[in-house]
């Protein structure tokens, strides 16, 4: 039992990513240069400020994903090193297969793609659909799995995002719908289909210590602080950016009191429950995007952060239960709750701010609205069949699925030391661990 | 022992957020509206500009006080997940409270409140005179004693804070009278009120371990970094900024260095002690914010970034254990070292700073300085007898306070197993427990 | 054993950086001032636009330096308190050094010196190397010590900037030669010339737990995220820094996809290695800085990043031992596979980059080619040499280097307890201390 023998050969990974590495460097050698530096001055002088103003919220985004969201996935006791390397492992490789993609799809003018910061931003949001998914099999999967998941859903994100955002002209700046919604009705699938109907025992390194669930609190903090970058990013310069970033907060902050309420009330001895804060508290950010840059006022994004938490948090305590007895799903970290349920509700927010917005919009409000509807219907039909397909695919035996009783370890991908074998080799706990011994 | 039976009706608080919630949502509805958007496409253009001048600066402060206090709170080993929850918890309540507040008094236009991001930024400065003051009653105190807390402290706040600036004209661009002093006093004021005469055992849980003083030690990395933007945020754009970010810079930089120095003279051994490195290197950035604006010239703010980290070093060896002794005064964070004595040092700077500056400002430099020591009179006596009557109303009996032995513990309040019991289950220790119980 | 005895007179450090700060006090008073405030409001305009370019990149590598190479280097169990506060306090020593010596050597006009947020910039960077350098001998050496190095390698680094840059004009907008290869080799002289021949035998505490390792793994990921704004903040405004940004996230994203492919391929199991995570997926940034505001493909900056990042994990898993053995040369952080071989491919590649660059540069490629080639060997040698005579230094037996036995201990320098000792003294581990006790 000393060091748990490798399930399965381990040179898939190195190799297929190495061979997807000397591809990229082909593909980028024949297709993708720099756009052409601006000529004049008063050219630079407006790259110069361009870049000012995105420049530091990419930044945010950027903590966001690869520090906040890498804690926030470390609430495994055993597996926080995991769940760190393959999130930041995955965003970096989808960035790169959306590079690809993109480039291949929409930028081609003249043989050649060009490349900024805009466009590493929208393959950065195509990466955050593959981090979000793999929530709901993480720490039962191996990494060559979670690669297939990123190969998969990749362009699935791409095609979805067109229907929805270019085709339908659905209205959605922080990705509540193309992003959120989509990514986690993906995730189900995938669980479903690799799962199956086996009901996966409880392992007891599933449960959070006080240790591990610290770290993730401060990776939803990290979330919470950023989240309104994220939203507004994209959102028109000017008033719409600065209403997109109010919103935001309003919700978030709604979202983050509602969440102590609701998880309280729940309990008899009224104890809140770690994992309704680190998820509850983020609900308001998933359900807002849809509506943040519109013109409503204030109170209907406290609202909606209100609603989106209490929706999360019942989820937490009574849907996730519900699927895994009835539909027999696993949902590992719960991304129904924090990414399905709020952004379904924000959705139909965005239905509802569309119908009540004043009329100086133009006349088809009726039809805006079920653009809103039928991009909703689009992004869960169309990520369930993608995910439940992408999710027979990891059940190929060379993809070194971990067995049941290795999983949630460390230990399995990296040379370390289990935690609890370390411990004993602490400084003056060997004196401890030795006069065990010796009473034995 | 097992699982400590609950104090008392654990419903209060839950109840009472969601009514105050409710109310929120009610305030919002009736009178709160977004800034007009500007018309003109220049309105626009500077719209966005000023978004970018202070919404970095705005995330900077968020993440000091979200992470980097909530994690300076987290010395406590068992008491982390509690401090980071409730130090979120109160920045978002009493954020919202002061929204409502500050637009009852403030911001009524046409019936209307009109709300951007620096109604939040100063509303977001009310909630830190809270979480600064709790500090002093850290894990001794139940959620619901913090909501009463915020509930009386933000109007004094904002009462005090027209009453020094508005009124007084007190120059005071980093809020080292406005929050920091007065904040102090608040919260040692609740803790006398509270305590009474009553001195409160030793408990073992008050004890840091070198993990949960490496996790306040990165809190305190994080508002040191970021402490430039907190002072500054405020000031006029372009040269005054400039010199407040340089001069805050100083400030913290000198007091880091001081710290050590200080701190290890005091030990016969040389060790430096964590809690005097977690405070000290903050102590220049709380006592640079009365000046940091001014010109005068960089050394005073090296010379007054070392000062105020002596006395706060000098305050933890041998203030707080003579104001304990003396006074029964409890204060568990040491908010009196790091807000109290580098606030009145800063205060005094600014006396200083504005009789000894050139001429050219006008003849009123006396009258200013009597204002500024005013100012400190008014955030000291108004903040100690609000704290009091605080307190007092803390020790309603429905407020739940936690008996002695169960205060540090996050398991009161969360459902968390406490450490030492998860320790035992980890891995091999499963194996030392099964032992264990074969003993038995 | 109990406390183990401090091993030479601790009153060294406090007194000499007391005499420092002093002096540093006496320096400001004479000779240092603001700027000018710009008289016109044209040009304060300027001035706070120019500030909202540099202020959030400044910000970032704050955090970088202070939070996540401080983080980075607590990879030592027991030693991750000492890591983060030596790194913090060297940093601003270092600074504090660095202005000092910048005032006397670069900005004396009229006989004052001009402080401005580009001044305290450069400053940091000349600390940067010193932070680097003490890698090699982290945990083994004493804080005076460590200072001797900042005082040595501060004036060194100066020096050889101004040689590297100003003299030769060598091309390293982001430090690669004048920052990397040198605090590298720099850190190697010391390391040599301080343990000689004497091999250091291997210590139990050298060992990471997974603990640590996650923490470090955390620092190495906030490094990740803010190294485009480390290479990019002193380049050309508009499209050179534009083109500086996305360099360095292209080699980023590359170098941190290879290291896991080349650490997973060198390892029988397939798993990999943490401390190959941590320093090959940041090689990439060390790598790029010298070329990142060329126009150069895209593609250019990719390779560039697998090529650091494999040179980093080969030198770790190679180079490393090799170099142990035959030159008994010890590095404890591994800073010659971080910083030394991406370093010199970068300089390198900075060399390919200028000669096959188009040919409206002007014909004086060949020159500029041999500018940077002998600009890396006047990096090399020049540091080299003086960290020889810097380390000689620190066999000073005033300087108080830890004995062997105490070296990776926390508790030497703090006064904590040391990790065993608290985890004895935890909640219900209490009953098991009074249980042995009773054994007794």
């Amino acid at each position: 039992m000393a060091a748990p023998s490798p399930p399965r050969p381990r040179r898939l990974l190195p190799l297929s990513l190495g061979l997807f590495q000397a591809a990229l460097l082909l593909f980028f050698t024949l297709f993708v240069t720099y756009d052409q530096p601006s000529a004049q001055a008063e050219d630079a002088n407006s790259v110069a400020n361009q870049l000012y103003s995105i420049y530091p919220m990419f930044q945010d985004i950027q903590v966001m994903l690869v520090v906040g969201l890498g804690l926030l996935l470390a609430f495994l006791p055993h597996y926080g090193f995991s769940a760190l390397t393959h999130n930041f492992l995955l965003l970096n490789f989808s960035t790169q297969w959306a590079l690809v993609l993109q480039g291949l799809l929409h930028h081609f003018h003249h043989g050649q793609v060009h490349l900024d910061l805009h466009s590493l931003l929208t393959a950065e949001f195509a990466a955050v659909t593959v981090v979000i998914s793999v929530g709901a099999v993480l720490g039962r999967t191996s990494p060559c799995q979670l690669l297939i998941v990123a190969i998969c859903e990749v362009p699935v994100y791409l095609a979805s995002e067109w229907a929805i955002v270019t085709r339908l002209g659905v209205l959605d700046m922080g990705g509540t719908i193309t992003i959120h919604v989509f990514s986690c009705y993906f995730g189900l699938g995938v669980s479903k289909a690799l799962f199956g109907a086996a009901r996966q025992p409880v392992n007891p390194k599933e449960t959070p210590t006080p240790r591990s669930d610290l770290l993730s609190l401060v990776g939803t903090l990290i979330l919470w602080v950023f989240w309104p970058s994220f939203v507004a990013i994209l959102c028109q310069q000017g008033d719409a950016q600065h209403r997109a970033i109010l919103n935001t907060f309003l919700a978030m902050s709604a979202g983050a009191v509602t969440t102590v309420v609701v998880s309280s009330l729940l309990e008899k001895d009224g104890k809140l429950s770690p994992s309704h804060l680190q998820n509850g508290c983020l609900a308001g950010g998933v359900a807002i995007g849809a509506v943040a840059d519109m013109t409503m006022p204030p109170v209907a994004a406290l609202a909606l952060g209100s609603l989106s938490a209490t929706a999360c948090v019942l989820g937490f305590r009574f849907l996730t239960p519900l699927l895994a007895r009835k539909l027999v799903l696993q949902d590992q970290c719960g991304i129904h709750n924090l990414h399905g349920l709020p952004g379904i509700l924000g959705a139909l927010a965005s239905v509802v701010a569309i119908l009540v917005a004043p009329e100086d919009t133009s006349g088809s409000r009726f039809s805006q609205a079920l653009c809103q509807v039928a991009g909703l219907a689009v992004a869960i039909g169309g990520s369930l069949v993608a995910g439940l397909v992408a999710g027979a695919v990891l059940r190929l035996p060379c993809l070194a699925q971990p067995p049941q009783q290795l999983c949630f370890e460390d230990s399995l991908y990296f040379k370390m030391q289990d935690e609890a074998r370390s411990l004993e080799q602490d400084g003056s706990a060997e004196e401890g661990a030795l006069a065990l011994k010796e009473q034995v």
